[in-house]
């Protein structure tokens, strides 16, 4: 083994353990408070695990998936979490995103920083039925948040329905019964006046 | 499709919220705050993805490793986290954990409620090559944090070199590679002061 091997993967590793400081949007369940992106790649992957029966095409790969949900993220250490409905963040994403991956994933050993980057850009994607999958439950699990959590950061961003829907209909792109689901549960918020309709 | 089956995983999903908020003693690595069971899972989960190359059995099976470490603390929901060096509550752990399986894992499913309660239980015997190597991911990602984060948790909890060295030697179960590594960070924590000898 090449001890400077090892050494670089543990940097890694605690470099990105500063994933658990870059919070989200969202409120956890129990809204006590905001959701970081750390908790929301777990989460994000247990409920691909759970979820995955319900993928438009079933023959996917759910390693892939898994790894999309652990790594998809990663670049948000840099370039910060950029909200969803915020169209000025989301202009500068792309550059400020590209820019933190050529900064985190060379500190890996090459072939794993080709991986990662490879995941990460393919997620990006979503031209493959496992990016697609994976997509569809990134969009889904804050609409459960925020459903569960009474709406609380709809209100907070001032988000109505029409954007809702706008935003979650990528879950259509990779599963459309939790499209359907998903359309259910955002009629219901508007029914129950957690959601402007 | 069965729509209450849909109905029941999706609130799986939302009482498994609740593991962002179950707390263990291991401090982020910038000191910061303690880390809950949620974010451990996903750093354990991305650890196994990075250092895969040395568990000593290499014909593992990655997808069940991962699927472990996002499974594996889930009892914690209802039974809370055990402190490693707490001896009076490590001695009711076993049972608290298992009522606690019997409350969550069957409002999922029958299938995927049993394949939940095997994954936790393949953990916990380590009986196979997967959970010998994610037995080993899961002791050496808190000494990372612990080392990393200058020691603030075994400080706090008064404990020493022998403890850590006791401890983390599970690691040697799943790799002789980490353990190594492992053992030279234990003995750089009590050359550098952060770790009673």
């Amino acid at each position: 083994m090449n001890p400077g091997r090892l050494e670089k993967q543990i940097r890694f590793l605690v470099e990105a353990d500063k994933l658990k400081d870059i919070y989200r949007r969202s409120f956890l369940v129990n809204g006590s408070r905001k959701e970081n992106d750390a908790e929301h790649s777990w989460h994000f992957a247990l409920c691909a695990l759970v979820l995955r029966e319900y993928a438009d095409e079933p023959d996917l790969d759910l390693l892939t998936v898994l790894k999309m949900a652990l790594v998809h993220d990663l670049v948000e250490i840099y370039a910060g979490d950029t909200y969803i409905y915020d169209a000025a963040g989301r202009e500068t994403q792309a550059a400020r995103e590209r820019e933190a991956a050529d900064r985190l994933f060379p500190m890996l050993p090459r072939e794993q920083a080709e991986e990662f980057r490879r995941l990460w850009m393919e997620f990006e994607e979503k031209r493959t039925k496992e990016a697609r999958f994976a997509g569809a439950i990134d969009r889904l699990q804050p609409l459960l948040l925020n459903y569960f959590s009474g709406g609380e950061s709809w209100r907070e961003h001032g988000v109505n329905a029409e954007q809702v829907f706008e935003i979650t209909s990528r879950i259509s792109e990779g599963s459309m019964t939790l499209w359907e689901y998903a359309r259910g549960l955002i009629r219901e918020a508007v029914d129950g006046g957690i959601l402007p309709g």
